[in-house]
């Protein structure tokens, strides 16, 4: 059994790798970690937890020891932090998968523009591993520190992916109109929050300049082996959970529903944790709710040559804790699915 | 006062005008009809009439003569039957508003394209009027025909238009995002709109080949006196009312979000009906909640050189039963917001 | 023109007096006044008013003596704080309408076992009206102090007057299951509140000792003229505004839903903003949604002697700021309808 | 590997028991069939099954062998559709588990009282064991044939259970406002399931005489070994799924929170289903989305001498298919739990 601890058990990511990894065969929750909760029980953060083992115990500070026995932790904290406690956890050999911004950079000097704070650990970057199981597996397999990538960049590379591999764009430009649940937006209650407020309202929220703009264009210009600038629009949808996103690009003459299709399916053939939809369907976030899955489709308008590639994922499994744990899956050598194949709920 | 009727006033257009006209000062509602759910009482199909004596009568059916000695009626029916009605109202001395597609377009040609059905009365498109006053209100105000725009349509030519009367756009394409709310696909029960399946989802319908896209184009091009394209992709979003369209459209070099924040509030500043937000703003839906008012915002992504132009408004009042009685209101040269000016409703 | 002034403008409650004096045809809103958001601008905190004068303006702090100007006020500030102020707003000749609980209690005893202060102003509770016209209405219009009653005690009140006046319960106990909005709970954010927690869910909170007992029993008492006891259990519905009141009381032999629903609709006959339903309806807290009214039914489960009484409306309108406006035209000696007619948003 | 079968496989019933029979560890899922869905592909009706086996694979008809090969048969259809199948299942040796009212009763003229049609197969009473295992388990062990409960009937009787076995009433007289999401009224589109009039709106239905009432009057008084009547008044709230039911109960003298709460405690303690909860909790819904557990609080209102029990399931799950799934376990001699041990998703 892998023993792993979580250190942010108290937010939602956390609380979702509470969630998969109490079923996940091959692993002990070892160590929940939290520097705000540090203290209080689990079932008081997750009422889900009432009644089990896991529910009755307190959460550990962050200088618990009972960290550093773990074989792996996951970091669910703020950027900035993560990359602070990451040195002294690869240091006890401890492994580290961080759900954050800190390590998914090579250039630092990236990271310090977008995120405007210098980078606490600049000399792990090199080693750090970008954790997109469908566009850097081999990466990841060998790797002891993982950037787990953000939930937008996440459901925009694997949209696009398949055009810019096979170099089916016509320009440059990803225009992304991103849509997310509210849980995107983390546990801290704010007045934009409140229920009565988002209940029943639709709105865009960070234009232009979102912080995964860079963490897409990086991964896209590796894919597309050119440069390509991304424009992102995010949207809060009233629902818990789910993420979508809607790309608009320019399509090369010719290019057609049916045969795009095709590269879709053909290009996530062997993919378990993506499934492009027949062209009698379209996605729903709620399709994938609590599961690891993304679900693509694709659509040429011959109006105006524009391609519309749909993507449709939970944010807090594919997009955070689901695929962590397929990055420990990875790293450990075990059955990427593992753990990870429930169904979505429905409805 | 002038004496209304509405046929189709067992739909959520039909309801909303019942809503909005028993508050209207000059107004009397005296005839309203149905074809499905004549004989059925008012608080029947909407329970805020419970009470009221309005709910306490039945609805009339079709061939009523009350709906003939009416001054205005409303058609809130589906496309084709609006077009058979119309004649003999006018006939009668009864101004029309049509709520549908029937008298939208200029060319019925382009109508059989799009709705594949033969226009019933192309003869009478050379008189109507496309009622969105903003880009309109001359031609509206001697009418006694008018065709209500599309929601869609609406929420994209009141974001496009100051950017197409000032040519604006280096390329000739609009692509919009939009988004809307349940409402906006009628009454009729359909497993698709089931509570239990919408609830917690957010998908995309219909796409790549709507039917509201003519209908921009046609308009668009007018403003812009040059050709345009329009690639649109809605989607459905779980709350009862509201529309929300996010425009990605190429700007020239130089353009600036506050520059254009200007060029916005310039082109709208004399209209009652459309709010262009300060910069430290952004729309909501919820905002115009059961008001008649659209509220816009533009952005500038220098990085790409895209604008991104952010509009809202609540689908069944701005984008029909309010907008139509707007068009009311300049038919019979009343202020052109009486009987508008409610606010939305927070939270 | 009747000048009001509202203190406590940016929460719920402040705001939906906003919305419904906006249209009120006697009335100018003279002074907004907030303790602790003086000096935003009205937009800020309503979106909704957006490209109008008073979203432009800035709230004024609670010493601006533009307030002292006012022919009226509406306190919608916390227990304990309306009683401070309002002694300087009655000596400075300004009628003064309390939304919160301090002016509710004849006894200051009452007041403070259950809300664990002393009472600022107990010199003032003999003057102080409880604003509830339909069973208080002579006391109400010649009064300059009211204490509008809580949006609970409005519904249960409404629910079972006409039974406590008639003598037709078995038994002296009101069991009043109540289902409440998530406005009701207030505007700051809270963890409890935040939206992914609250949307998808239901929950009990705060039982057995809600403070809206003792208001109950009090006016409860006066009703049937001898001695009733309130078991109330109130729970969290997962809608922006609404409340909903099932009681279940112990009938007398021999009563039937018929019979009892009779009595209701005698009882309400001249009542404008309580409509009893005809018995194959039911109460839907959307059927009131912004509006003043209050739905009723009865029903008798003749199997077990129960009566249960559904009440359905809007927590803050009927439920706050409405019935403050209604209490407000009885002051000023208006129809008590005035600007309150607009019906429930469907859907 | 037990083969299993499910009959109704279309509805929100049969979708989840794919969902939970997808990943429990004993049982295949040998054939899905639908009476008016045959023909269609899995994931036509559940999207959560794109890119799964199961999911490309058509519904047979009711007449299809496969059904017979299977060792248990879910059967999730109408009542009176049931009870007409069972007898072909049982006589070809396949064990059934009936989600609907067919098995429920021992007494056929009860049945029918309420259901208004004669029974289908009245023999099969006597051997018919009702599936409520915490209160049943030694009959479902060696039964062929179980009959599920109502979701209502088990959210009561599990919270009224421990009051009745130890006498802690003082009437014979069970008050239960029962709350339940919108996939308890099925799949089928209706107009008052459209989500345009459920979201934002709550609401009661179906009273005062719910054909649970029966059910949970029967099994009552087998715990309290005396006659008990119940007053049962449900609900529809606005989530996806979810039951909460609160029950309003006189208590004897001297009842107290403490007490009782320990009573449920120890009564429940070696169950792995129930949690009762600490005094500082209430249950949520949301606690139990997607899981089979129940939770449960008590309280007593010392002033009123009321004792209020909250208890929260998941209508689909401990309501329906997880509780057909712990009935399978024990038919088939597994661990109780087996395939019903995930948490439930927050947020």
């Amino acid at each position: 059994m892998i023993k792993v601890g979580i250190v942010g058990a108290n937010g939602y990511t956390g609380g979702e790798l509470i969630r998969l990894l109490h079923k996940h065969p091959e692993v002990t929750i070892h160590a929940l970690a939290s520097r705000s909760q540090a203290g209080r029980q689990g079932w008081e953060l997750f009422p889900a937890l009432h009644g089990t083992a896991l529910g009755a115990e307190p959460l550990l500070n962050l200088a618990d020891p009972r960290l550093y026995e773990c074989d792996l932790v996951f970091l669910a904290v703020p950027h900035g932090v993560a990359a602070k406690l990451a040195p002294d956890f690869l240091a006890a050999g401890v492994k580290v998968i961080d759900l954050g911004a800190d390590f998914r950079f090579k250039d630092p000097a990236l990271y310090e523009a977008w995120y405007k704070v210098a980078h606490p650990a600049p000399e792990l970057l090199a080693e750090a591993v970008y954790g997109l199981p469908e566009i850097n597996r081999p990466a990841i397999r060998g790797a002891r520190l993982v950037g787990n990538p953000g939930c937008y960049p996440t459901g925009i590379l694997l949209g696009v992916a398949p055009l810019l591999v096979h170099d089916l764009l016509a320009a440059p430009l990803i225009i992304a109109d991103g849509k997310s649940g509210v849980s995107g937006a983390g546990r801290s209650p704010r007045p934009d929050l409140h229920f009565a407020e988002v209940t029943g309202d639709f709105r865009a929220y960070g234009l232009p300049y979102h912080r995964h703009i860079p963490e897409v264009e990086a991964y896209a210009e590796q894919l597309g082996k050119k440069e390509v600038k991304v424009s992102f629009t995010p949207h809060l949808v009233p629902i818990p959970r789910g993420l979508f996103i809607t790309l608009h690009l320019a399509g090369k003459t010719g290019a057609t529903t049916a045969g795009l299709t095709r590269v879709f399916q053909d290009f996530y053939a062997e993919e378990p944790m993506v499934a492009v939809l027949p062209e009698s369907a379209l996605p729903h976030t709620k399709a994938v709710l609590g599961s690891n899955r993304c679900h693509l489709s694709v659509r040429v308008d011959e109006r105006t040559g524009q391609i519309i590639v749909l993507s449709a994922l939970d944010n807090l499994v594919k997009g955070a804790a689901g695929q962590a744990i397929q990055n420990m899956n990875l790293l450990f050598e075990l059955p990427e699915t593992t753990g990870l194949t429930a169904l979505g709920i429905w409805p």
